[in-house]
């Protein structure tokens, strides 16, 4: 597993052998994988990077894989487009440079690609011949697809009740899907079962029993921000809440990006983005609370949908930490924002992409976030996935007969 | 326009200065870039091209832009993924190396969005201020979103009665969308005529005033591939046939890597894939004919149905000198492709896609394509934008309630 040296424990720091474990044996604390980076010149490493395959493999001396991963098949994901959006920046007032991390362009069009890319790997590493998970979405596809390609088994396990769209999309990639009657809570208890039980040997549940792995695919995005930059931090940065783990890595990754000397160090300030609709931890930050009582989502923003997020309080820590923020936006907001991010660049986002991109404008507009620092809003996911959020407010400026004059009555010449 | 010389018409040879025209003064032949393309050393050309962006722009010493292209706002489609298709080579018998290009990787996830670029530069060079089109799928939405980037004004026009999603695709990037009442011809007749109308001054129509440019995006597929080979032709590539015009510029390309000297030259076979349903190529290929006869398209590979395809006799052409083919599957054989893409390889391909999978298993099957020699096979487009074609056989394998006794009934313990 390359640099990978052992699990640590994120709340009483016991260390624990590399293994398809999740939880502390002292404290139940949830496991991260900890390392022994290379030290050395930081130029020869750049190098080192900037010649590998562009994707997150390039990164594999930062990675818990080992130096050949590239040669294994896999939907090699990552090296996303970081987009200079200055026409969205003349809108939001940004003076100091502004950047959309687009995560829509990976193989199956959300950042989901990126943890599951890792967690085959620990299957592979561990033995595992199944790949499973409890999703109602993104994950299940990344995850069918990922096995296909990689030659595993997978078993998905979904809510009964699913949108007819989100089955096929995570069905078509021939691995088994299982509608589980109940609800998401429902999925989920059926799936810590099933890891207790023999059924379930042999059985990587990326999330669960790979999660300290999976986790990791996180840090790509900090390491892909700052090398297209230039291996330069940048002074904000806006990422999505929905577990809080994206958050958390990322920052991981930009401090040991700063350790190793690949970038120089400078403060930044990482924001969270919620949806109002389930802002747990912006209420807490808002509140000035360190924990985050649980909530009932209802919003446009499913991906984003998590009433209890596991990686709250870490969260809250880093953005009062580096001076950022948290924040949330309604529904209209974050229809609103996916529609000024596809008129301004021609990026149409998934929910959670007008959650982050919304969130941005309000930062600004209440004074939470500076301008003219050089910013970097992600979007991680694809707006064919959720065309339901903007279909009532979406369609054609006028319908004519196919006539010159039918034409110029419709005021568009 | 970089190194694009002149406009000079395929059929008579007759040269017209670069400008906003398609067909040919003399005998209305159809009209295509001709360039002076740069002589010299082609391993210090391969170098340039290798130190240029990750996308179209770094070939831009050979299409029609300027050297400082990849600095102006546009949405930088392509050097999307050549997947090494080990699974799906075994599957189909390819013994000779099997590959994937996947277009779906694009921007707004077809290879529209390579034409469209070349498209949106031609406009800029030519004063243009509003981008359009006749569409009924992916144009649209890719004119719309490079209109929105690249700081145009967009007004495409798509028959009144498309598909919702469709048309919030097309929507969303927030140009002016028009509906015609009518059928695409009728869309396309009014288009015609707004060329030729006062309105219709400062307008770039894509694929009509634009075509000739337009029309070189293509090419960059030939290039992408021969330089993710490693700067080798491929043996065979199976192509899709809508209009024609993207195979005749693969072949264009392909042979302006050899005349280079980018690529050794060797024989290669080009193979074209339409669907049984929209299939007057094919047809007249099996036939011995030198003309295509139109038909009435009826298939679910609606982004190939053009039943009148303009480049049909240079297709035929091109087929029968590299020893090719042009073969066509029905409806069922575009599923079962799509879905054995997907469970092989954990790409999700459009109708498009599984047309040329389809193909390619119906060419080997037959004797019609050497499985031994180096395989290419493209995907144009995205499985999120035609859900509907595998909608129906494509769901969970189980439905069960959340307990193992459920779990171990269903039979996928």
């Amino acid at each position: 597993m390359g640099p990978a040296a052992a699990l640590s424990c994120r709340e009483c720091g016991h260390r624990t052998p590399l293994g398809p474990v999740f939880a502390c044996a002292e404290c139940f604390g949830p496991l991260e994988v900890a390392y022994e980076l290379p030290a050395g010149d930081p130029e020869a490493l750049r190098e080192r990077i900037a010649a590998g395959p562009d994707n997150i493999w390039r990164y594999a001396p930062l990675l818990p894989v080992p130096a050949d991963v590239a040669e294994k098949p896999n939907l090699n994901p990552g090296f996303t487009k970081l987009i200079k959006a200055d026409r969205l920046a003349r809108e939001l007032g940004v003076t100091g440079g502004l950047h959309v991390k687009d995560d829509s362009g990976n193989p199956t069009h959300s950042f989901k690609d990126r943890v599951v890319a890792i967690a085959v790997e620990a299957a592979r590493a561990f033995g595992f011949t199944t790949l499973s998970c409890s999703s109602t979405g993104n994950l299940a596809g990344a995850v069918g697809a990922a096995a296909a390609r990689s030659g595993f088994r997978s078993c998905v396990f979904i809510p009964h009740d699913l949108e007819a769209g989100k089955v096929v999309m995570a069905a078509v990639y021939g691995g088994d899907l299982v509608g589980i009657e109940g609800t998401y809570d429902d999925v989920n208890r059926f799936c810590s079962e099933l890891i207790g039980d023999p059924i379930g040997e042999g059985w990587g549940f990326v999330n669960v029993n790979l999660r300290p792995y999976y986790g990791e695919g996180s840090k790509t995005l900090a390491y892909e921000i700052c090398e297209q930059l230039g291996w330069r931090l940048p002074d904000n940065l806006v990422v999505p809440i929905a577990s809080g783990s994206q958050l958390t890595k990322i920052d991981k990754g930009l401090k040991e990006l700063i350790a190793l000397g690949l970038v120089e160090e400078k403060p930044y300030k990482i924001f969270g983005a919620q949806a109002e609709g389930c802002s747990p931890v912006s209420r807490a930050f808002k509140d000035g609370h360190d924990v985050v009582r649980p909530v009932k989502p209802d919003t446009i923003a499913k991906s984003l949908a998590i009433g209890n997020p596991a990686d709250g309080p870490y969260v809250l820590d880093i953005a009062r930490r580096t001076g950022g923020a948290v924040e949330d936006v309604n529904d209209e907001q974050i229809v609103d924002a996916i529609k000024l991010l596809a008129r301004t660049e021609g990026v149409f986002a998934e929910t959670a992409g007008g959650v982050t991109v919304g969130v941005l404008k309000k930062l600004i507009e209440t004074g939470q976030l500076d301008p003219s620092g050089e910013t970097v809003v992600l979007n991680t996911g694809d707006g064919l996935k959720t065309l339901d959020a903007v279909a009532p407010t979406t369609g054609p400026s006028a319908t004519i007969r196919p006539t010159l004059a039918s034409f110029r009555e419709a005021g568009l010449a």
